[in-house]
Formats: C-alpha cells, structure tokens, sequence
C-alpha cells in the first residue's frame, strides 16, 4: 500500500496521476495546507521540507521497513521503479526522461510558482517581478514548445516527463498565458488530458477544496513564511 | 570520455566536483555565459534550456551512440550511475539520496538564485521580493541543517546530494546570510570543502572568468530573458 499525503494541487496531481497510470493501490491522507498541517511534526517526520505530497510505501520492494519519499520528482521515479512503468530502462531513453523531469523541478514548477505569485497572489503589484517571471515562464514554455515539435511526447513516450509537466501547464490561465501561442503544447495537452488515468487522477481529492477560500490565515500558511506560489 | 559544456557557477562546480569524486576522464568545453554562448544552435541542440553545464557521454555504457544529458540533477544521478557511485543501490538508501537531490534542484538552487538576483542584480531595490526570497532561503537553510543534525552528511553516507548542495552554500555570504546560524551546516560544509576531490573541482575554469566584469552585454545575457540570478 502506497499512503498518499496529499492535497490537490498541481504537484499533488502528479502522484495521483502517477498512482492512477501504473495501477497501484494506494490511500489518500489529507494533509490541508491552508490550516497549516504541513507543519504538524507527523508529517515533518516524512516530509522535513513542509511541502506536500510525499508518500510512504508500507511494502517496498525491499522486503524491509516501510520507504517514505519527499519531493515529486523522486515520488515519480520511485514509482516509476517499482512498477517497471514510465520510466525506460534503456541508459539513453532513462536520461532523456529524467532530464525532463528534473527541467520541470527545477524550472517550470518553481518559475510558474513565481509567476502565480506576484500575478495572483502578492498584496503589492510589483511591475518589475511580474516582467521578470511572465518573461521566464514565456521562454520555458517556448522550450516545452520545441521538444514537443519532435516528438508526441515530452521525452519519448508517454513517461514521468509528461505526468511531472502537466499539471504545471494546467495553470497557463493563471500565468497569463494561452496555448494557441504554443501549438505544439496545446496538442500534447490535448492528448493528455484526455488519458483516462489523468482524469481520474485529477479527481483525487477534489472534495477536499470544497469552500476554499483565501482567507488570512490560509495566506498565512501559505505565503507567511514560503516563497512557493500556487504550492 | 565525458564532454563538459560548462561555465565556473554553482551548478558548473557540481560537474565538475562529481567528475573529480569518480575519476573519470573529462574535457572542458567552455560556454561563456555572459557572452551569449549558451545561445548558440550548437549548444542548443545539448541543452535545449539554454543552461549550462550539460554533458555528452562519448562513450557510455549501452555501447551505443554518445549521449547527451542537460540538468545538474540528471548530470548526478547519470555519472553516479555510470560509475556505481555516490548513489546507493539499496532502495531507501538510494530513494534518500534522490529526493534531497530534488529538493536541491527545486528549492535550494532556485529560491538562492532568486534571493540573489533581488539582493545583487536588479537595477531596482524592491523590499517585498527581497523579504520573500530571504525568508525563504532563511527556511530552506533550516531544513538543511535540520537534516544534517541527524548525521555527517545530507542524506547517509557522502553523495550526489551532498554535491547538488555544496556550490549553493558557498553562496551563502553573497545571500546575505552567516553559517553561524546553522551551525550543523557550519560543520559539514568545512568537512566537504576539505575534500581534496571539491577543491580540484571548484579549481576547475577558474582561469575563464578572470576579468569578468558585469558589464551590459553580460547583463543581457544573463537576465534579458532568464529569471536565473546566478546561473
């Protein structure tokens, strides 16, 4: 059984979609991160970065005690290990894959984060950050763009690399964006949001956003000492 | 033989610490940053994200054609990988290691790059954007040196994690921050500097900034369409 502490966000959708995609059982855990259980000791004890999702697998491959797991590019290449799925084992194939995914970690996530932040949701509007992000998230669009003017997928086949990019490109309303601008994007997309798995993954806890509101202590908890945007 | 394109900045010193760390022969191909050279369709076509470093394996181990990896975090785990080392193979040993890689790649790397551009480079002095990224880095050396209570090194034994982290830290005086704050830190950061293997490491394209001056074309370069604060 994989535990699940979650709350639906774009990087809780990559592991319920990942978690829907190979098929494994799995248990949801609501961690609400606008009351602030994100920083309840239980949970630090299996994620020290106060950022959800993060799992534990009570039955590892290992044979030994139960694996937890922070951060959703290592969920995904967990589960992309243990299920033999998602992830080529083939050396060229494996690292053009994890390349992408580490792109998505290090910049599309973080960047639309930014953007998100001083678009949506920064008391102040600050013109200079919101040129210095928009124009970030333009450019590593227009990446994305290009590696998937070669090919249907954003690494070869259908693999972590696409379930880590989009729930990021889900937000491209909020960022200011539109994907005409971005045809090659606007296929993929297309073609992935239509995946079954992808539906159903995005479905994952849904009932749990029900009445959100951005109150003041939500923001607290959300923005009172995170540089995170849309978390 | 392992082609470095590469640039001396943190995420170039990862490289070339790691290659350093196994041994294995490399070659340096300069990418000079502030010259514009990361735009080139050569290099483009290594790294589609326009960052430096990036890596041609030209001889890898499938015995097939060269390949090709971009992203610091991919750099690791595929020299790691490569040589059966700094990355465990037991699961959780190895799934620790990963996910402090990511955190690197998502938090640490990103958030100190944005800290450092508000603090250093902005022609504007905007005290919401300083507060925000400074509090965040502030959290993010909590973290780290929460995990590095619990033992030597970031996660178990010396690592890839411990090499994503290290050129980051050394930025920690120009992030406006002192280590005397986060005294486990303080200790391991003076034990991985010592290593013999970082030293040759961080020595490595020393001599290709000599003279570097922050000049409006290196501007251009660097933050005319990047949200990168030190690339």
């Amino acid at each position: 059984m994989i535990d699940v502490h979650y709350w639906p966000t774009p990087n809780g959708w990559k592991v319920s979609i990942m978690l829907e995609e190979i098929g494994l059982p799995y248990r949801i855990v609501p961690v609400n991160i606008g009351r602030g259980q994100q920083f309840e000791p239980d949970f630090l004890a299996i994620s020290p970065n106060n950022r959800i999702p993060a799992i534990v697998d009570t039955a590892p491959a290992s044979g030994a005690g139960p694996v937890s797991v922070f951060e959703t590019g290592a969920i995904l290449m967990y589960l992309a290990e243990k299920t033999g799925q998602l992830l080529p084992t083939e050396l060229a194939a494996r690292y053009r894959v994890i390349q992408w995914v580490m792109w998505q970690m290090s910049g599309l996530g973080p960047m639309a984060g930014q953007n998100g932040h001083f678009l949506l949701y920064a008391k102040e509007k600050i013109p200079y950050a919101i040129e210095r992000y928009s124009t970030e998230v333009r450019r590593l669009y227009g990446v994305l763009n290009t590696a998937l003017a070669q090919g249907e997928y954003v690494a070869g086949d259908y693999s972590i690399a696409d379930i880590a990019c989009f729930p990021w490109i889900m937000t491209h309303k909020a960022q200011g964006l539109t994907l005409d601008d971005y045809p090659h994007i606007k296929r993929w997309f297309a073609t992935v949001r239509a995946r079954p798995q992808v539906q159903a993954g995005l479905a994952v806890g849904a009932e749990l956003k029900a009445g959100k509101t951005m109150d003041e202590e939500t923001r607290r908890n959300l923005f009172g000492n995170l540089a995170g945007g849309t978390p």
